[in-house]
């Protein structure tokens, strides 16, 4: 049965499933925008891939990333792109080149931190890409703790200029996205130095290369900083400064300046809250993005499972049975794709939650920030986790085949894997999130207002013994609170000891906690992203599509809350209902096995972003395999392999 | 503080740990024997790796893969190498490659199924690589399931020849490692057809290449499959028969021929016995040989975490804290020690009953056969998953740098992860595993005889609920045995359950048994380690060494005994002595800190294996990655990128 058929076996309209799905990603881009741009970009080939790509040197991949920069500013003026289409565009090929880290991290810090005027004078250059920058804040020695930066700009107030300097081995620029070989100017983070005084770290906006030849300036040493698992395309960079002189006026200037008379002037007293909010923006948007990669290896290996056979059918011993009926493989896909909907769920109601904190920043309100950062560096630490198994959960069901890169699924992989540690490594956001759970705690018991989230915790722990229905929305709500509260009020009390006992809070959280803190960051987690699953449900209106993402619910609370069958149980969960929770998982599988192909192919990922033999609509994976092997793989250009002549055949 | 310093903190002594490591390793080479062989390789230049390596294209990295098997088969001829140690030294450096496999892989299948005759024509030219071959059994449409080959050796009894077909697209050999490139003959599994009559699957070894020109002989369709996530030396290939005659003597005739009268006939009734004892080889090699990448990757690690400093320390604000003196780190480095040592005690236990059975084998004795088939399918599953996952705890462990190439741990996972589906996926292992154990059940209700580490199954369950001291050994092992009775009865239970109503076994284990069947195995998988690791423990003589891997133990027992707390109260631990079991477990992540750099360190990795610039001995991390990404990376050859002359200037 081909994929055609398997189509027609689903339960609902997949494509209203689309709109609603779209509607719920992309809230402020009309779907027929998003089709219309999609269409667009399949017809442009310097945005699209093709499985050439998996023979690509480190240059090779360099070079379409240039063009694929170029080709994307074109899309975005002719287009005029707002924003959330930009980002649509971006993360419909998702590859990180300079001209993605130009418009979705650099644009956004430099217009941040720039005067109006600074502002005005780069808009142009920087939106034609004329002016490539990069923001160079991680060095050698230092990623998550900015504190520690070491880069100088000594301020010579004899010339009005900076000093740049990098003093150590360990000062040197690192990882500094765009500046390997494109960019022209850096937004660098340095200690501002006056009269041997640390001003503490600014921001400094430097040539770096000339703008005629490109060639590196006198005093800048710049280059790609070698080969990484996954991005080939991206050219993080090193740089160095010696003695590099630069005028004032590269310092940017919203928050503070050097002023006439060469003194430090601060200008907006809200610098810190800005930043801060910058910040959290940086983390909402990787939890956001998320949903993107498994996505397209959900796609791939959905398909492959339902065209791939293996072993005789016990009921029909003349056929093979396909993957996608093991019992095994169902447990493994269908918790992804359960997981692939509580991300977008999750996404909708960040979304809503972060435009809200953005309104209030406008007046300089601040008062969202502290919620908003614990919550988007919670999901960042746990989405981008969760969503990188997830994309290696589709490869290893792919089996042998899905090793080799024209499966499509290791590159997704090896890119998306850096999630895990940039913008702030995955444990440390978790752990800054389990201690401001503490603090609400704390605000509980001395009676003081908390952000609904958190609620449930300032109520009565809930009762797991009264109605037990094993596949209720309410009662793994209530299971995941419980959980919750109990992991959250432990973690509280245990830090409450230690500091009674005269340990330092730092030392608590470095050395005593941090494996309770994470733990009970993700009940609470859980029991986050569970509500919101049920939000998203609550606004389905096909009842065929909403019966068949509860079943996804289902798995998705059944799988979490397994592993707390224990703790469930001494708070009030019989055994028996505990029990009864499996069999409601399996019958999930079950029934998501028909549906399985309509809700992640209402995703719409096109074969052009798949860019793999094994995920084709057409499902025609073999001959898809051995077209890639024979005639594209460019090792079989010659019948006899030239480095059989020149190294083996002499030496017999 | 140095490495050097950190060293001294040791409190055992590391050689003699190395000592008793490597008898549990190799208990057949001497340790001044593996010391002398490794010093030698030491000196050959193409069997050590550099930094150039992360370089090099799909063709780079194919020629050195050439040049290392010729390096390989010189030292195995100069040094007159035993099978052992010809594995010690291809385990040296882990990169699979046409000889590699030749050694490792061919040559035994080979051996095993031909006749004496047909070995003596052959050993000397498959010896010294004259004639290199590949073992042909995977398609593109069957791998697990060895009856579904379609390739066909159809018996022409005028001619007696064979015609060789491959009637489909699915029936392309495919994945066939040494295939792609290299080989000049293949093994290959086809079914046997005479008279029109399926004879099922047998081996012939054929010609693919002309031994004068290495060129494909006509009816011969061969070539590279492509790009793969890892193993870029390895020249897996595909293979297409188009009526291709060979002389009847290409059948392997160890077990079976067509006699001069054209007729089939059994010569040895053994085969199956005997196919069966190599597949058991096959994955006992893979879960003894599976501590060798993930000790490379923590060696590596950390080093670099006594390196790397992060964020002020809270007792002495001046200076940085080490990454290693984070708990979060700890744990999950030590998790990652602990399971490097369970590995090789598990190694020491699987090859002592593995050559039990070779012994017992001589005689056609295949009474151990499926005990042994049985531990190892689990072994493989279960080891060479958790190995896998280990490399890459330690590559996050490196935080950004770790994604760097140049880290050397990248490379490690992409090659080491197909070890998950090669050689039979995983999940279908584990799942062949847990139908032996639900058998094992049926024969204690039926009295018959089990295998020794079955008998705790046939005795009453453990009490959990007298003596329970949370760091005993004995104590952890009952906690291991109780989970496991309770899970492996449950699932008999269930399995005579369903087979009572009627359900056909084959359904049921596609079905319905899928997941709880490996939940229950891996309950028995742990109880297995955990009792190899307290037999290797004992054998340890130096008391301080004893006590840090005692830690270990520890480590390991306490953090698989946690996913299943919730069961281990229900039966009879108390919840006090489960709380306490994790400050146990605290205190042993705090015990293993300064003896970590010992414990890793004692597997003698040196630094031409890790090829890292993370991991070095000396401990220059960024002295040595300013050096490769500033005088190797070949992206830096030129001041100006080339593609930015050509692609960017243009358009700006």
């Amino acid at each position: 049965m081909g994929l055609e058929e398997e189509r027609k076996k689903v339960t609902f309209c997949v494509e209203n499933l689309t709109r609603f799905l779209y509607a719920q990603i992309l809230p402020d881009v009309s779907f027929e925008r998003i089709r219309e741009l999609k269409d667009k970009i399949l017809k442009i080939p310097d945005l699209n891939y093709t499985l050439e790509r998996y023979h690509d040197t480190r240059e090779d991949a360099l070079n379409r990333g240039i063009r694929q920069g170029l080709a994307m500013r074109a899309i975005f003026q002719k287009e005029n792109c707002t924003e959330s289409e930009r980002r649509m565009v971006m993360g419909f090929f998702p590859e990180i080149t300079a001209a993605v880290l130009q418009y979705d991290f650099f644009m956004p810090a430099f217009n941040l931190q720039a005067s109006e005027e600074q502002k005005a004078q780069y808009k142009e250059k920087l939106d034609n890409l004329e002016i490539i920058g990069c923001y160079a804040q991680t060095e050698l020695g230092h990623g998550s703790n900015v504190r520690g930066i070491e880069t100088q700009a000594i301020y010579d107030n004899q010339r009005d200029e900076f000093i740049m300097n990098s003093p150590t081995v360990t000062s040197h620029k690192w990882w500094i996205g765009g500046l390997g070989v494109s960019c022209s100017h850096a937004l660098v983070v340095a200690k501002l130095i006056m009269n041997q005084q640390d001003m503490g770290p600014h921001t400094f906006f430097v040539p770096i290369r000339d703008m005629r030849t490109h060639e590196p300036l006198p005093g800048i040493t710049v280059g790609d900083i070698g080969p990484k698992m996954g991005n080939p395309c991206a050219d993080n960079g090193f740089l160095r400064f010696d003695n590099y002189r630069v005028p004032k006026s590269v310092m940017l200037t919203r928050f503070a300046r050097i002023n006439d008379k060469g003194e430090y002037e601060i200008l907006d007293p809200n610098a810190l809250k800005v930043l801060y909010s910058s910040l959290v923006r940086a983390r909402v948007n990787l939890s956001r993005d998320a949903w993107h990669y498994p996505t397209i290896a959900a796609t791939i290996a959905i398909r492959y499972s339902l065209v791939r056979e293996q072993f005789p059918d016990p009921e029909n011993p003349q056929r093979e049975r396909k993957l996608l009926d093991y019992q095994i493989q169902r447990s493994k896909l269908f918790t992804v794709l359960a997981k692939i909907y509580a991300i977008v769920f999750v996404r909708a109601v960040l979304t809503e939650k972060y435009n809200e904190s953005e309104r209030r920043m406008k007046n300089m309100d601040g008062s969202l920030l502290g919620e908003l950062h614990a919550l988007s560096s919670l999901c960042k630490g746990f989405i981008t986790a969760s969503a990188i198994e997830c994309i290696e959960v589709c490869r290893r069901c792919c089996g042998g085949h899905g090793y080799s890169m024209y499966s499509g699924i290791p590159h997704l992989y090896a890119s998306y894997l850096p999630s895990a540690t940039y913008d702030g490594d995955n444990s440390i956001l978790i752990l800054q999130s389990a201690r401001y759970m503490t603090n609400i705690i704390k605000k509980i018991h001395k009676g003081e207002p908390i952000p609904d989230k958190y609620v449930f915790l300032a109520n009565p722990i809930p009762h797991l013994s009264g109605d037990q229905n094993p596949a209720s929305p309410s009662f793994h709500q209530a299971c995941f609170q419980a959980i919750s509260y109990v992991s959250l009020n432990n973690l509280a009390k245990r830090e409450a000891q230690f500091l009674k006992n005269g340990m330092k809070k730092e030392k608590i959280w470095t050395e005593i906690l941090q494996i309770e803190g994470i733990e009970a960051a993700e009940t609470f987690f859980h029991t986050s992203v569970h509500e919101d699953f049920i939000k998203g449900l609550s606004l389905i209106t096909d009842p065929n599509a909403k019966q068949a993402i509860e079943y996804l619910r289902q798995i998705y609370a059944i799988t979490q809350l397994d592993k707390y069958a224990g703790i469930l149980i001494n708070l009030g969960a019989s055994p028996n209902v505990i029990d009864k929770m499996k069999d409601v998982l399996l019958e999930a599988f079950d029934k998501t096995r028909d549906n399985a192909i309509g809700l992640i192919e209402a995703f719409e990922k096109p074969d052009e972003m798949l860019c793999s033999v094994l995920g084709k609509r057409d499902g025609n994976v073999y001959e898809s395999m051995l077209f890639a092997a024979k005639h594209l793989n460019p090792i079989n250009k010659s019948s006899v392999y030239p480095g059989i002549q020149k190294y083996l055949r002499p030496k017999l």
